[in-house]
């Protein structure tokens, strides 16, 4: 028997998205944002409320970057979640960190963060039930250290941490437990 | 420096939704989606193509739930990212698992996995960009197994996997390394 607990942003885990844009003067701002993700292969979707710093940004910017934040930087990312980009003036300055202009897109890159997807807006959607920021996803940079001699991304290399809405908690990857399109095979058989 | 890895769905990382959902004829129907998210505080937003015995079944049915596949149900969970409902028609028999119907929507719930999101379809998403199926979350059930002595979802009872796309692995979550909004709390004081 299953327990009926409400209400809840259930989906689990979230990742932990470093958002970095520009104002018009080419301030850094970066935003934690749990709720993004891939629709499509080239494409991804933020849900930022609008008038957020970031939202601002990027309607002047037209572009915006999303790292992944990864273990070794945690004190950093949560922070970028906790403090306004509109309130605070020196959010970004004041961590000590580094941003670089990305070669692609109109948006920083933060070099502490191990993996970036450069990314040009495409549309703010909004509907009666949605508002979502879309963006292109041009390249993906990461930090050398991260991938496999196939120079491929390895997620224990990678180190980054998950969000879990239900507690607040941030959490690492665990033990590695199978693989897509793999571990069902069997059933196909049957 | 970064190294430039060209175009990849780079969000990470990902959850292994089970999306249920009944025919006309009230046959059950299962699919594993990774791309599927948070978009309001009680809705949800699964980019699942369209066609798919899912989307046809949303179609007519309005309504899904979404359940969280966890590490000791994980073959069954893969095989329902293998098979197509549209093509396999045990599709669901073929595994054993048991739907019981939602008293909340029209839609099943799968018994053997741990925590379900009870949707109600809001609105099949279409932009030039973005095509989504956007459900209003109006319940969420679970295990007693996986609630803690508050009645709050325990992340590690739920042992729910996680989705790396980079190399199609899946997951389990690790160790606790920090709280949202209190990890960087000292950056606030400076």
């Amino acid at each position: 028997m299953k327990k009926d607990l409400g209400v809840l942003p259930a989906v689990y885990p979230m990742p932990v998205l470093m958002v970095g844009t520009y104002d018009e003067n080419k301030k850094v701002n970066v935003m934690n944002a749990a709720w993004g993700q891939i629709c499509d292969e080239d494409k991804i979707i933020l849900f930022v409320g609008e008038g957020k710093r970031t939202w601002l940004n990027i309607k002047s910017s037209k572009a915006f970057t999303v790292a992944l934040a990864d273990e070794a930087h945690i004190d950093v990312a949560d922070f970028f979640g906790i403090a306004s980009g509109n309130r605070m003036d020196d959010k970004f300055e004041r961590t000590g960190y580094h941003a670089v202009p990305s070669d692609k897109v109109n948006a920083p890159i933060i070099e502490e963060f191990p993996l970036v997807m450069e990314c040009e807006l495409l549309e703010f959607l909004h509907t009666d039930h949605v508002d979502g920021i879309v963006g292109k996803i041009v390249n993906v940079k990461a930090d050398e250290a991260v991938l496999n001699e196939k120079g491929k991304v390895d997620p224990k290399k990678l180190n980054a941490i998950l969000f879990d809405q239900f507690q607040n908690g941030y959490y690492a990857i665990g033990d590695k437990v199978g693989s897509a399109w793999n571990a069902g095979v069997k059933w196909m058989k049957k």
